[in-house]
């Protein structure tokens, strides 16, 4: 199952992190910049540039998390970009999560769903079009919004993440609210997630139905964790956006095993801090994905 | 301002009608299905289906509501197909709504807002990936996954509409529930609408900042616009999902003012329907959208 192979690379390579490739081509070096006058150009470069970091992370990342938001601004052009990532970081072994937080009513979800996880049959062929291991939503039109995605998790062995309790400042003004009795939004929101994930429960003991949680906050993230047992996190919020190893830590057990921590503009765009300042961006990338490891394993494990 | 002038053509066709371009491939007459062996076959033909169709339409229907997951379902030649479409609309007058409720945190949704309502700077000019007039967004992040979206309709008169109360079946799982003190979670996103689309109101006293509202919930469409006095409602959920022209009229005033109705298979399939057998897709698209105005503008006025 897609899950536990997950986190099987999470253990093999004892690295809880999957690298953001929000790749907006303002992040490029200045030298592959120089020569773009249009969307074509930009979305070359934004291809190349991904391939070389995941030439360099792919055998100690397990995962990579490709933002779909930057590639659509530069068009279709920019979402062929996106399609060859995935692909290429697939064909290196790596676990894909499309950041795409798609969501509609039932059959528009549904052709959501055929775009990342299941395809479409032309002239007797079934193909896809951007092939993704997960995708992420978002569930606030309820569960006959998110069922047609579950659907094709069950036949086509792939994953969600739902928008639980996500990263940003005002993710509370909504979430954190009690909705109905004595539960907050984020919960119900955890509640149908949890339910709808039931019977794609994988050897240990996580769904591939999993949760998008945010690392800043952490008690809410101790309190999912404690009360979904078999919810494992995508979580965001480390690093650029203040969380720290320590509040990443009561996501997981000792063995690593919870969740995935994303790091974004951390990683890709190194290259730009002052300490990394003598190495390309490959390498910066590198060390960077190197620090954050240690970081995560020494204050999961403690 | 763009509310303004979709007012003005709602009121100059006597038709408050959006036509939902939601072209799946399967929705294609047989003759134009055939031959089609990849995205970029499959990807010519709903182009070439959708631009017949603006044709037909332009002339009596005030504007188009693009769905983009049926054209992601097509890769990168599908965006192709929905980039042209967005532009042969614009180019014969009719008002933009790419559907595609986007939503992220702050930098993620600037580039979302870049993608549709702004455009980025390549070799110094601005270039803009998918140009829409409108486009739909899902605030489950809170206040501050909406506003980079604002701040482009404010510097480009643009506009949003944002997801308040769903038209699908279990749209009342968290929607209808109340959250925090004595409001659901729908008016609590109402009023985040409300608020953040304050400084954006035209000459008939509504937003550019407006709600999706789905007609299949009439006790909360009446509710909310009792409450919501500047809020235009795009509202799904007329014909194919059950709704009628009664169920719609508490939205509206007498003279057609407050929102705007869409209709996708009810007339972009029309032609499959038996009493239009004898019509192609255009005529019977014509047909049923002339129906539908006509049931419409009778229920409004009353």
């Amino acid at each position: 199952m897609l899950i536990d192979r997950l986190i099987d690379k999470i253990i093999k390579y004892q690295n809880p992190t999957v690298v953001g490739l929000d790749t907006d081509f303002d992040y490029l070096p200045d030298s592959m910049k120089k020569n773009c006058v249009n969307f074509k150009d930009v979305a070359d470069q934004i291809e190349r540039f991904n391939f070389n970091l995941i030439d360099a992370l792919a055998d100690f990342v397990p995962s990579v998390k490709v933002q779909v938001a930057y590639y659509e601004s530069y068009g279709f052009e920019g979402l062929r970009a996106f399609f060859n990532t995935l692909n290429y970081a697939n064909s290196k072994g790596m676990i894909t999560i499309a950041d795409v937080k798609r969501n509609d009513i039932g059959s528009t979800a549904a052709a959501y769903s055929r775009a990342y996880l299941s395809g479409v049959n032309i002239g007797g062929k079934l193909q896809t079009a951007f092939p993704s291991d997960f995708i992420t939503v978002n569930g606030y039109l309820g569960e006959d919004g998110l069922l047609p995605f579950i659907d094709d998790c069950k036949r086509n062995d792939k994953g969600v993440f739902v928008l639980v309790k996500t990263s940003n400042p005002s993710s509370g003004q909504l979430q954190d609210k009690i909705l109905g009795e004595d539960k907050t939004l984020y919960q119900n929101m955890a509640d149908i997630t949890s339910k709808i994930g039931k019977e794609l429960i994988g050897k240990y003991g996580y769904s591939n139905i999993g949760a998008v949680v945010g690392a800043t906050h952490k008690k809410q993230a101790k309190q999912l964790r404690d009360e979904y047992k078999s919810m494992f996190f995508l979580i965001p919020g480390y690093g650029a956006q203040g969380a720290t190893g320590k509040d990443i830590a009561v996501s997981f057990d000792k063995d690593l095993k919870g969740g995935i921590v994303n790091s974004s503009r951390g990683i890709i765009c190194a290259y730009k801090k002052e300490e990394y300042k003598h190495l390309d961006y490959k390498q910066a990338a590198v060390q960077a994905a190197k620090l954050m490891q240690e970081d995560l394993v020494k204050s999961i494990k403690g």
